[in-house]
């Protein structure tokens, strides 16, 4: 790890390491006027005074208003304001048009629905460099289980928590790296895709239906109106297919019937199923988000997605509206 | 969201909402020894100068040292630093024993392999309530693509990182709540397994192998030698199984061999083979480190963790060394 010569953006980038929540402050100009911007340079300073501290540069806007407000507030924000928080980045009039507003200690705004929020007394300000040193007495403050918005390496997060003792699946110490272990992703996958199938399998099981009726299903819920080869298209990259006795098999339980000489739709009674799978899927992911959190599972949702972006050999659209699929 | 009377145990858990990074802060008392804490308290003040801060509490045992030193270093940890943050934490005399150090550009101990690191000259120090704030000057610091730790909650965690644009899978919008859509955790689960699975196929189609067999060498790889029976009740969650004729098949193509009159064992062809798919598996799972982060890809491999614990129906241990699975 070498030492690199001083540089402003290089600067920023190991600056950006140091990983930070998101907030809002809010104060009102002496005009009456609220003002509001997004910082992560918030901190706790002191329990006991209850005291936070915050800097602004002083080439801000808003740097006499703050610098003559009596009070502050700080928000942090919840994973749901990430467009609040970019709109209190930018320079305009109108940041708190449309922005929910409740009654605090001081008249300083107060943004409703954050993770947690402290209404400030300003108690001293020091010089930082290029920008204020703000430094307030905690009033009164408020919590709610909302997942925060976190900022990384000039990128918004979320957080996946880790418990404090390690997670392991095995009792045995994990094998070496060259070898098939607990540790290998495609073994996480699948162990999990399937773990939650197996789940829904006595669903299935009630019904006589295999996995790929259960897929079969779950296509046609989407796209009304497809034959054989088609449902095949959309099937055919879980290595599951079906037959044409599979599809006889699902007529015959009233789950599909024809619609013409070549294509197949669900009957109200597959619909009903179909609905009921998905029911069933949902109150799986309820129990999960009952268990790892609801952050934990939001986060788990987006980095499947971003990987199934990048895995992605080309699936047909299964949520098109155009007729057919590729 | 109601106004909490003061509290200190809910004032720290409202401050726990503000997601941070970890450091470690290090000096040299006034007698050459070197001391050094965990803390959270860390954020960036100025670009020109450049400037930091951090507080600490006026009971630390290293407040004397702290408060004498012209220097310090702050360290911002990686998530391999878990344990180097735990010990910082903690009490004692030998925190720096076996941590491997670096010459810096003061006599304070600068630590390695950090996500970043800030060598400072101590400023001013302000008067913080319970606590002091050291404002430094930036000397030298340095920066190292390690996925930094968090800290959140009072729990370690790590970050998935959301990329500018919103991650859609469909080029129509998201249906509504009550409606399979691509948002449902199963299905995002489903996807990625199969994706990932996908890709894997190509391997598997060159020897004419199905998933099911893919699935039954990479259980003999673990469980060295297996009777059908036993082989089928580590398979038995994934839906799949495998038959007598599977059983025949991949003897015929000297990928397994009878052992006795019941069991099985793969042959030297076998376990290079499934060597081969696993090496597979680790080069799609090196690709996605490339194009995810390497971070992203470990918070992944920790949730996915946390989930198969939630909904681990008591599948056997693939790893347990005893003879006998279940």
């Amino acid at each position: 790890m070498a030492q690199v010569e001083f540089d402003n953006q290089a600067f920023r980038q190991a600056l950006g390491s140091f990983t930070t929540g998101v907030t809002i402050i809010t104060a009102n100009a002496p005009d009456g006027t609220p003002v509001g911007l997004t910082a992560n340079s918030f901190n706790s300073v002191s329990l006991d005074p209850p005291m936070v501290l915050w800097s602004l540069a002083k080439t801000s806007l808003s740097v006499a208003a703050f610098s003559e407000a009596e009070h502050w507030n700080v928000h942090v924000l919840s994973q749901h304001q990430q467009d609040l928080s970019n709109s209190f980045a930018a320079k305009g009039e109108d940041k708190f048009s449309g922005t929910k507003l409740e009654t605090g200690i001081s008249s300083a705004p107060l943004i409703a629905d954050c993770s947690a929020r402290f209404q400030c007394r300003n108690m001293v300000t020091h010089d930082g460099g290029d920008h204020l040193i703000f430094i307030g007495e905690v009033l009164g403050f408020d919590h709610q289980p909302l997942p925060p918005l976190v900022f990384q390496q000039g990128q918004y997060a979320m957080t996946a928590r880790k418990p404090w003792e390690a997670v392991n699946l095995s009792s045995e110490p994990t094998a070496p790296e060259c070898s098939y272990n607990e540790d290998l992703l495609g073994y996480l996958l699948g162990r999990s895709h399937f773990q939650m199938l197996y789940r829904m399998r006595k669903v299935f099981d009630e019904q006589a239906l295999e996995d790929s009726h259960f897929f079969a299903l779950s296509v046609m819920n989407i796209q009304q109106k497809l034959d054989l080869e088609q449902l095949n298209t959309h099937l055919d990259y879980t290595g599951h297919s079906v037959s044409e006795d599979d599809m006889k098999f699902l007529v015959s339980q009233d789950l599909i019937s024809k619609v013409d000489e070549e294509s197949y739709q669900l009957t109200s009674s597959g619909r009903e199923t179909s609905l009921h799978h998905i029911a069933q899927a949902k109150a799986i992911e309820e129990e999960l988000i009952d268990e790892l959190g609801v952050g934990d599972v939001m986060a788990l949702k987006l980095l499947l997605k971003r990987l199934i972006h990048k895995t992605d050999p080309g699936l047909p659209d299964l949520w098109s509206t155009q007729d057919k699929p590729l």
